[in-house]
């Protein structure tokens, strides 16, 4: 039985999902708390590689049937090596994107089958899924705009805008069918606005 | 509706797969066939970078279940791009390799859940399976000792002997369980001797 808490963040490119997870993570460790704050695809040595290879290269690099079980692949092992030890030693785990995200990207986005993504959440999760996630709802344009000026690993972003927009409506359809797990969060705010509701989730949910 | 053949060839390392397929390829391309000659994992230029991952590194590196993931991410590029196009045209398929060995290897050998393999079978094959496969039959001593002496690629090869007598039982009891579609080839045998049978098995099934 686990002791930790999983928390993820979820959402459509340049939401603020890795600015404010970061601030949350500086304020639980403040509390003096054991935070764990890893992302995905990637959070593990091995992850990592498969990431390298999901994130670059051609935009039609892979399938979405081949990008949803490399996804797979880097996630069973973030989970393995990462995420469970973590949980088993009552860690708070902080995730940017988990299994929502293929759900999103390549099921609703990229069109591969939701009964694979349902056999591979089934076979491969082995239970471990987050306790809280907070989905970052953010109109697609202001959240590409902001990923854009940023910079860095562009092969999702080079999709276009029809398939962000499915996305923003993937990861609301999953906040309306699980509102235990899910909190949706106003992204297209100031900073601080949202960092409010960031904390606001969380407290309540660790009871703080 | 397909209208090539899928001819895989199967079995533990050193067993003889490479160096006899090879020689059919050359056999069927003098007759004037459309040989097209290729492995898992690998097989087309994503699956190769996959198989890089898989092949190399740790012999602990990955986990059976995230090998397993890695393994199908690689064959469905591998089927898309190369084995599925090849058959819609009419080729004979010859591929070092293919399904049979992730339910030996991860399955049989590294104890990956078998309702995992078989829900990425369903899910991932899209009906793409061999109308034949060749699964060649050696003593687990003997074809590692082949393999040794070959060197090359050895994160399998390191798995101890054990663990080789595991896989060779579970190619035979696929043999066992699918007669329709597989052929035994005694491969402890002499070069030529070992081509006899597999040049036997395989005129037989195209008819030739
Ligand atoms: N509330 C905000 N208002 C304006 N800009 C923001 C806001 N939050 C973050 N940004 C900026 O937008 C860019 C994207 O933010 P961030 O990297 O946090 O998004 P993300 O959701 O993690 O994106 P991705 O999905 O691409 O990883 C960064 O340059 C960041 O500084
Ligand atoms: N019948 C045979 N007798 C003796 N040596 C053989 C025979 N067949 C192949 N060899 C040699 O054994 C080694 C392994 O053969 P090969 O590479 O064809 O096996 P393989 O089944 O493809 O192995 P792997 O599973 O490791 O790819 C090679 O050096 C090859 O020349
Ligand atoms: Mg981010
Ligand atoms: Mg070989």
């Amino acid at each position: 039985m686990t002791r930790g808490t999983f928390i993820s963040f979820e959402g459509g490119e340049g939401a603020g999902k890795s600015t404010q997870i970061r601030r949350l993570a500086e304020r639980l460790k403040a509390d003096g708390a054991d935070v764990v704050l890893t992302r995905e695809p990637g959070g593990s040595p091995g992850a990592e590689q498969i990431r390298d290879l999901i994130l670059n290269g051609d935009v039609d690099r892979w399938s979405p049937v081949t990008e949803t079980l490399l996804m797979y692949a880097a996630r069973r092992d973030h989970i393995e090596r990462v995420i469970r030890p973590a949980l088993d030693r009552g860690a708070i785990v902080l995730c940017d994107r988990f299994a929502d995200s293929t759900r999103a990207y390549q099921g609703a986005g990229g069109e591969a089958p939701i009964s694979l993504i349902k056999a591979l959440e089934e076979q491969v999760l082995g239970g471990t899924t987050p306790d809280l996630t907070l989905i970052f709802d953010i109109p697609a344009e202001v959240g590409l705009k902001r990923a854009l000026a940023r910079g860095g690993e562009a092969r999702f972003e080079a999709k276009g805008l029809a398939f962000h927009q499915r996305l923003g409506e993937a990861f609301l359809e999953i906040a309306r069918r699980e509102p235990q797990r899910c909190v949706v969060i106003e992204a297209d705010d100031a900073i601080d606005a949202v960092w409010a509701d960031v904390w606001d989730a969380v407290s309540t949910r660790l009871g703080l």
